[in-house]
């Protein structure tokens, strides 16, 4: 019996071990699913009869062999630190493995060893990475078969949440996703090609540089760059666009809010805070602020960013409780950490909130001597808390990505991402058939 | 005979090496200067009967430990991170050890070692570390004395050129010191304490956050906060201050004009800049602000920071030829290795130049009731090119240290820096003598 081993039922993992499950059923097949806390799995599972729940952790590197070399593809949900163990085990157990994580360099160092034995090691295959590259190079090679090169790309993605959810948020977010990787979104120079020219967005300056994001039908968006947009040039082929940036997209607003606690220092994990414990929230704001008196605090922001008292993005942090006399609740912690406990309090994903997964592409080239462009863009809402937006796009693809694998119909081999036709045209076809899908439209270039 | 080795021949050795030669003559003692040229060495020596040059690379530990054997006193000017090497053979051969290193981490280690040996590390015993010690401690325990304790202490130094020199540069500085350090100055979060309360100053505001500094006679300065003022809480014996503040003094205006190349991540260090060898000055700057064209560069950093064409802060900018198209002259480099290159080519220190060094201390405290408030303030002005004030401020202080050892005016043992009164008081009274000393004047609290 054909096996298949999902690693991690963490949030997020719903979508991925459904569809594997519902597959496995009609085929005889076995999806075992493997966490740390066995009852987990186990939930995930929900006494469906093709799964079997395990208890797995990548720390235990015997047990881990054990576990792995029983199946017949792996699909890694596990933190992208704990990949390369992983992919070190499937090659020992000639195991083929499907993740939604980038590629590391200790990933790209297996190429060669993977590909002698025959195993895909695919990778970037969830939502973003995944689907934002198969849905892109499904446009570059589209526009390319007609003879033309692509001049410019840009593409944005973000998690948000969907209007009916907490109406009055004035950030319109939530953590969907890693609460500690949204606070430390950026903090590395972000890069990108523009109009031929190499440029360099430093941390202080990523929240202020924008790119307004139209999706009809949608309020207005906004994107900033994520760090190295230039690295998938060669992966996309494109040797001759002049500009290519990718970024994560946020409703319109939450950047010049957001690029307030980034100025103050609130993001900053490089140091423990001192008096954690005894710290409100407004004692918390007060730490980077000039002036002693923490009862100014909502006044010695509103000068140091020229900002008016009812303006928006005072509101948004206003609203979050950053002035309020309510404890902070740890007993230690940097600032990034004191920042997200506050945060979290506001934005956890209650019980009846949708998340929506928004994604944004711009394709730029010449036909016949006329500039182009296309917009496409994707927007899906989450159904509950559990079937999430996030676990949805994320999960699809991976399950999709195994399924090709197990049919056979993925002939390359070795450290790939989903950027060749045999691997984004059946995923985006059936992508479809799950209400994911990008709509493109013609406008001004 | 007694000896003295002095490690290191480099730009500001002059001050210490003249001191110890001329204090070595007298007392039929020898100074062995060594540095890894020794040519260098020799000149520095100049032929003095006192003195003699050796080859000296503290990377070739075996020399190395033949040649310190030989000292009695070892004055190590070597970079801070080769003290540790430098220590571990003065402890291997019990010699005592003088530098103008902060201390750090490793050489704190060696403390207790250094103390069973009877041997003196003395650390931080050059300008700032070094004079602003001495200078504080020395009012600190004054007022102690009075049966008062201290409230709060700011003290701001800085390097800066002298008003006849260069005086049509706006930016009323040049390189008299480590330029790397100057451009890569500030990058880690500073933190003090202000009415009781932690504060933190991230990179993003350290240049926005300037103290006004006023010297009676002189132009007005501004101090800008450094990394950890609050280390010296301990070493200072001040337990019931309220607010502390270490940083470094520029002219005014210096730190607005700085902080546009801050904001744009002109000065980061982490990665490499592309097409460095083609690149102009005007492109550099183009790199971190959006939109194509480098010719308007100016008008679009003029846009972004809000700043008029005529503005004191453009006007540095332009002064220093950041908007030319001069090109850079490097093949490769990091954003700050670029703008080293770029801005030593009008701050680098010429034959003619003097520097100047000005320190500034503010201490407050409550006697009978009334808060009380004094500034000390003191300012050198560089002889020539060689002899500048930076070296004499660095050197002689090293040099009276060293006289104090030799002639065992010092009780302390093990690692330490200049804030005990044995050590204080009479470099304090010798440095006088030299003109380099800090005025007092009462102000208002």
């Amino acid at each position: 019996m054909k096996s298949i081993l999902v690693l991690g039922a963490g949030r997020s993992s719903s979508a991925v071990i459904n569809y594997l499950l519902d597959y496995a059923r009609a085929r005889n097949m076995l999806v075992v699913v493997g966490d740390v806390s066995q009852a987990a799995a186990r939930d995930r599972i929900g006494g469906h009869s093709s799964g079997q729940a395990v208890a797995f952790d990548i720390r235990d590197l015997q047990q881990s062999a054990e576990t792995i070399a029983h199946a017949d593809v792996v699909v890694s949900l596990l933190p992208a630190h704990y990949h390369p163990a992983v992919a070190g085990i499937c090659i020992e157990h000639r195991k083929h493995l499907v993740t939604a994580s980038y590629v590391s360099d200790d990933m790209k160092a297996m190429h060669q060893h993977a590909s002698d034995l025959s195993l895909i090691f695919l990778n970037e295959c969830g939502l973003d990475p995944g689907i934002d590259h198969m849905s892109a190079i499904q446009v570059i090679d589209r526009i390319r078969a007609s003879g033309c090169e692509l001049s410019g790309f840009e593409s944005f993605t973000g998690g948000l949440i969907a209007p009916e959810t907490d109406p009055d948020n004035p950030w319109r977010y939530k953590f969907t996703w890693n609460a500690r990787n949204v606070v430390m979104a950026g903090q590395s120079t972000a890069r990108y090609l523009h109009e031929g020219q190499h440029k360099y967005i430093p941390y202080q300056q990523l929240f202020l540089r924008t790119t307004p994001v139209v999706v009809p039908g949608h309020p207005a968006f906004e994107g900033y760059a994520n760090r190295d947009s230039l690295k998938y040039l060669d992966a996309y082929g494109l040797k001759n666009v002049s500009t290519m940036l990718r970024g994560t997209l946020r409703y319109k607003g939450f950047c010049s809010a957001w690029n307030i606690l980034v100025q103050l220092g609130c993001c900053e994990d490089t140091y423990e805070l001192s008096d954690v414990a005894t710290m409100t929230h407004r004692d918390f704001i007060n730490r980077f602020v000039a002036g002693a008196s923490a009862d100014s605090v909502e006044q010695k922001v509103m000068m140091k960013f020229s900002l008016e008292k009812n303006s928006e993005a005072l509101g948004k942090l206003r609203w979050s409780g950053l002035f309020s006399d309510e404890k902070v609740g740890l007993d230690s912690g940097t600032p990034a950490a004191v920042l997200e406990h506050i945060l979290n309090k506001k934005w956890k994903m209650n019980a009846g909130d949708n998340d929506l997964v928004v994604m944004w592409h711009r394709f730029t080239w010449t036909e016949k001597g006329r500039k182009k462009a296309i917009e496409a863009s994707m927007v899906v809402k989450g159904e509950d808390a559990v079937n999430t937006a996030m676990a949805r796009t994320v999960g699809i693809p991976m399950g999709i990505a195994t399924r090709l694998i197990l049919e056979g119909k993925i002939s390359q081999r070795g450290v790939m991402i989903p950027v060749s036709p045999e691997i984004y045209e059946p995923a985006l076809a059936e992508l479809r058939s799950y209400g994911i899908m990008l709509n493109e439209r013609e406008v001004d270039s």
